[in-house]
């Protein structure tokens, strides 16, 4: 692969890794972090720091972006020191963030009109798939920009699908956000009953987890509720964010959400009630507290 | 094996083919069904027909129950010519169908006192595991009395678990049709939405299948779904009915079980609004009604 200059802003568990596997193939790579320590492990293996989001964009032709909610690339692209002020016409910017699609497209809009593009592209699989290198990645956005930037979302992606125009990686993130809380729900009801009902746990999940009850979720999550492991994982308070988005979009859409809806007020509730930082498995014990 | 008197009251979708295997393995096998049809391919392979639920329990050592509701098997144990008045001391009665916990003691307690032991013994694994006698059996009540009929269990369940004590079987079910009912739910609101923003759904599921939001649910449904496809698998009025049980035995439980409560409310809904003899995929034909 031709060696590209490559930016990326934002260094969190998911980020340090995934600009970690651009500097592996290779890439010319200029990173930011708010926080400027991160930065400071790919900086020992020839990264650059810029001293702002502008920097980066000045020294990339493609800058990625893994920040946490929509307020967050709002300010990396259009704050003071922004993506904007330094990219030039012909780059393209590619946000891994979960935000709202409304918005992706509305940033796209003007970024556009400076000659830049904006491909949205969410992530699914977590810190371990970044760390190895096999995430899940929902592309939305102009498709030749997309065919341009593949080769290097395909560092940290193993399975990468364009899904339609601006927004729609965004959608699609929801659909599988949708899905996970619901399936997270379940396994911590499931278990609560069966503590409830004083059941040994790893019986009834010999019994549950192998048939129409099985799940990603109960598989990965229900044996650290047994052994006591809340950590993160996926945190309480991201899950709510990504909830609170989905319902945003489903006031548009309009129909009927009711498990939705529940799910985010129960995932809120939780991450404002001393669990924002377990990890979703901690539902259960919100659903343990005394009534 | 042991060529055993056993005998089975309820052919349908389930006991149909469970009977089947029974007879298969070379047991002497008497049947009863409320529509005697049902009885004929069996008594075409050799079975004979009982006249009553108490001429089975007569000419059986142990009799297999496989029937809907609570009362459905009040009726067969105690109703005018019910198994009660044939059985037996020392024979077993093994109740394959999904009902009350409580009720379920009750009724072992009453026959305890005539020396007749009642094994709740319900099922996952639909009606392709019956055919395959690859049922997952899920047991409460006398242990003794389990490991007797083990080996008859074992003509159509693979995974055959002695859960504890009577009752025991019918909470381990609940706890599986908790967490089913929330991941069909997540299914079809994941693609209620993704259908309302217009997406490609067959590439959305390529996204969400093989993920965190993976589930059995997800991998067997949503195809369905896709073709149009509402056939059951496993009826909506029956989902309903489980959630029904499961809520009032966390009525007694107490604690939050509002995910549960939701798709109690959400299957009932659906199966009272035409939809009860769709598979429950059909969840998402409630959703997609106008509001």
């Amino acid at each position: 692969m031709n060696r590209q200059r490559v930016g990326f802003v934002g260094l969190g568990i998911m980020g340090g890794p995934m600009a970690g596997h651009l500097l592996s193939a290779g890439h010319d790579l200029t990173v930011f972090n708010r926080t400027p320590a991160r930065c400071d492990p790919l900086l020992e293996r020839g990264a650059r720091v810029g001293a702002s989001p502008r920097d980066v964009a000045a020294a990339s032709d493609v800058v990625f972006i893994c920040v946490s909610d929509t307020p967050d690339v709002e300010g990396v692209l259009f704050g003071p020191g922004g993506l904007a002020e330094g990219a030039t016409a012909g780059s393209v910017i590619v946000d891994c963030s979960t935000i709202s699609a409304e918005a992706t497209a509305q940033f796209a809009a003007r970024l556009a009109r400076q000659g830049v593009a904006l491909l949205d592209a969410p992530l699914t699989g977590g810190d371990i798939g970044a760390r190895n290198g096999t995430l899940t990645v929902m592309v939305g956005g102009d498709a030749e920009a997309f065919e341009r930037v593949r080769p290097l979302i395909e560092c940290f992606g193993k399975r990468i699908l364009h899904m339609g125009p601006s927004g729609a990686g965004q959608r699609t993130k929801m659909v599988n956000q949708i899905i996970c809380a619901l399936n997270v729900l379940g396994m911590a009801e499931g278990l609560a009953f069966a503590e409830r009902c004083g059941m040994d746990l790893d019986k009834v999940l010999q019994v549950v987890t192998s048939g129409a009850a099985g799940s990603w979720a109960l598989a990965n999550y229900a044996p650290r509720i047994v052994r006591g492991d809340y950590a993160p994982g996926f945190p309480m308070h991201l899950q709510a964010k990504d909830l609170r988005l989905c319902l945003e979009e489903i006031r548009k859409l309009g129909g009927r959400f009711e498990g939705t809806a529940l799910t985010e007020r129960l995932f809120r509730e939780a991450a404002e009630s001393g669990l924002a930082d377990q990890g979703t498995q901690g539902m259960i014990n919100l659903l343990r507290r005394p009534g």
